[in-house]
Order: structure tokens, then C-alpha cells, then sequence
């Protein structure tokens, strides 16, 4: 028995996320089942991030525990083979034996897109929230320091999550102006579910001045979920990279 | 009644191409239905490059004659607003009366996909050739400056074409390298069918070393289809420009 330390890229669009599900394909399903002719018993891919449906990673990190004796170039160049189009197994690599992508990750990285023009090109339909409107983009870099740093995220978790401490540490909330886009680049300690998606809400809110410059502070101070912005769409989320 | 230039991109996947065809959707054809509530009567929509199934557009230059008075501003965003998100209207201007985007059209410039590695990101899956190999591009490069200039291309058209003058100048055929990815930025004034994906693939086994390096003109002198190489797939292509 050995651990693997597998990095895969993903488009999530036509996935229930990275979860296994009752209500169709997850990310998890089809690993599991491309590892399946390679090892004598199932196995269990355990993915750092558990990104939600229509959610797409470029550099997520899974780990898993494996019988099998082949090298690791032949179980990468197999796991494609087997896996869809979207899914690819971008590296593979031998971990310390028990290693868990998701116990030990130190962090992770997600990027964010939102289009403010007037039109989508075609080619990032489905990886970009299309939200036209003229943006006071200094106003949301206001709000998004003012979430940098140590707090409590509660007013950021989805609603029925079941995570009694919710302090985390945001160490990055950039964000790039890139014509009519807009790319918010969010790395933080664990991150609660929904967070980066509802902070994003918060801030385009914030940009379009339906929300003051300075209301960050008040609302994680409210901690409740009703007192932030609204859930940005899943789409424009994209995992970049997983940090240990 | 006026003439419009329209600029145009769009994800050809799903698509039999730019023109109508019984047996599915063409970009013409929701073009043309894009239009029709804003006109007394149908148009014809008029694509300087008739691309095929499959291939790609991000600056698609199109031409319409229309008896609506509706400002261009307005035009493209009822456009954007019917189309689907798979085709994108990225510009709308007013052109000389009888403007026709083909028959004025003084060059075109296409890019080719090939990915070289063994695996493709999930991203650029409908938008490469994954073609895996080990290429030697300045062989590559050679036969690709060997097919600069005025030829006769009759070995590069699609078999089938009814174009009696096959001869075309090609203006640049630069081969860029970018990681596991080759670029072939193709630019000529009005080319053959299948002429572009024809010079790749003939190109792409030149670089695998199922030809010489040297075989470019040979393969332009035999005039015959059957002496270049094999026409590279659609999906890999992308009409970036058209140009007048």
C-alpha cells in the first residue's frame, strides 16, 4: 500500500462537483472509477477542495491510497485514459504514506471572473459571471482588504453549513482589472463553503453602490449569512492550486 | 435600406458551420433569425469566411443589407440578446452601400491549435488537435517558409472544391512554440477550402518526421491532393481576422 499525491484540472460545467452524489457525475465518481482497473479493492480519492457543482480547478490536489506497484508516469497516462475530457491528471507523484489532500492542506487559492461589458465571449461563457454594470473598482479593493486578515467568516458560509468555528485567515483579495473582466484572486487557510463565492457577491455589490465602501467591517461583525451580498454564480470560480 | 459590417466570434463546436445546411444549426442561419424581428423582411447574411463545422471564430467579419433604422448600438445588442451564447455580435458599424464582407475581403488570417503533450487541459479540449509527439519544428519552420508566397495551392484544396484558380499568396506561416503547444498563425488573401488544416497536417508529419523537411515544393509542384499530407482537424482551427 502507498500514497499518491495526484494535482488534476477540471471543467466542472457538466459535473455535481467534486463530491460523490446521488443526482449525477461527480469529479470523485469518475476518479474512482478510472483508478478501478489498477487496483484488487475500490479505493477512496480524497479531494482538498471540495468545489461544488459547475465549480472548475486547474490545480486541484486529490490523494489516495493504492496496492497497486505501477510507476507513476504509467498510473497518470492510465487515469486519462480512462478519465472524460474534462478531467485531467495533471501530475502525479508518491506521497508520505497516509498524506491527506484535504487534512493537510495549508491553504488554497481561488480565482474568480466576473465579465462587466456588455457581452461574453464564447469561449468564457462558461467559465466567467456575466454581471454587466460600470464598477467603482476602488470601493470593492476597499472591501476586499477590509476581509484580508484573521476574522470570523460566518456572515460568508453557505447557509446549513455545519462548521461551528468559522475564523479563517484571508492572506490574498486581489483584484485585476483585465478589460471587461474583472479577476479576484482569493488565497486564504481553509476557506468555509461558499465563502469566496459570497465575498465575491459582497464586493460586486459593493463595486455596483448598492452597498457603501466601508461596510465590509459590519458585516463579518454581524455574523450572519443575511447581512453579505448574495452567492456569486459557481461558474466564474475556478480552484487554482492547493497549498501544504 | 443600408449596409452593416458586423465582427463575429464564435465557438463552432456545435455548429455544421458558417453556412445553412439541412442537417443542423449554421451560424448563418441564427444570425439571419437574430435579425429578422427587427426587419420587414429576411436577410441574407453574408460571412467573409465560410467556416466549416466545427471551426472557431474570434473575428468574423460578416455583411447585411437591412431596412431598419435602428442605430448600431442598438442593433448588436438585440443581437447579442437573441443569438446564443455560443455566438457573440463584438461589433457593429455602417459600410459603404453594398458592402459584401467575402467579395471585398482582401486576406484572411487563421490560427491552427496542435497540442504536443500527453494530455490536453480540459479547457482547450474543443479548441486543439492533440496530436501527441516529439516534432521537430525547424523542419517545421522550413517547409512552412517553403510554402510562403504566390503558389499554386491545388494540393492543399479540400477534394471536391470546384475553384478553378487554386493559385492563392500566402503571406505568413509562423510556427510559435508555447509549452506543449504549437501555434500556426496562417495569414493569405482568399484561401482554399481546407487549405489551412491541409498545410498544417501536411506540416505536423514534415515535424514527425514522416516527410522530409524539403518536400514542401515537390508537394506544391505535383498539383494532386493526394501528394500533401492529411487535413488536420477542424476543431483546432480558429478564423482569427478578416481583413479589407
Amino acid at each position: 500500500m502507498r500514497s499518491l499525491k495526484l494535482t488534476l484540472a477540471y471543467d466542472g460545467t457538466n459535473f455535481v462537483g467534486w463530491q460523490r452524489q446521488a443526482n449525477g457525475v461527480s469529479i470523485q465518481q469518475v476518479m474512482e472509477e478510472a483508478f478501478a482497473p489498477m487496483l484488487s479493492a475500490p479505493t477512496t480519492v480524497v479531494g482538498a477542495g471540495r468545489t461544488d457543482a459547475g465549480v472548475h480547478a486547474i490545480g486541484q490536489v486529490a490523494s489516495v491510497v493504492i496496492d497497486s506497484d505501477l510507476d507513476v508516469q504509467t498510473i497518470q497516462r492510465a487515469l486519462n485514459a480512462r478519465l472524460p475530457p474534462e478531467v485531467r491528471v495533471t501530475a502525479v507523484s508518491e506521497a508520505p504514506f497516509g498524506f491527506h489532500a484535504r487534512f493537510n492542506a495549508a491553504g488554497k487559492h481561488y480565482r474568480y471572473r466576473l465579465a462587466t461589458g456588455p457581452w461574453v465571449s464564447p469561449f468564457d461563457r462558461w467559465f466567467t459571471w456575466h454581471a454587466p454594470a460600470r464598477r467603482d473598482v476602488e470601493a470593492m479593493r476597499r472591501a476586499a482588504s477590509d476581509a484580508v486578515g484573521r476574522h470570523d467568516f460566518a456572515s460568508f458560509q453557505a447557509t446549513g453549513a455545519f462548521v461551528s468555528d468559522t475564523t479563517r485567515t484571508l492572506h490574498r483579495f486581489d483584484i485585476i482589472e483585465d478589460q471587461a473582466e474583472l479577476r479576484f484572486e482569493v488565497e486564504g487557510d481553509g476557506l468555509l463553503r461558499h465563502m469566496v463565492r459570497s465575498l465575491v457577491g459582497t464586493v460586486a455589490e459593493i463595486g455596483a453602490g448598492s452597498r457603501p465602501a466601508d461596510s465590509m467591517p459590519a458585516i463579518l461583525a454581524a455574523r450572519d449569512r443575511g447581512a453579505a451580498g448574495r452567492t456569486a454564480p459557481a461558474l466564474g470560480l475556478t480552484l487554482v492550486a492547493d497549498r501544504y
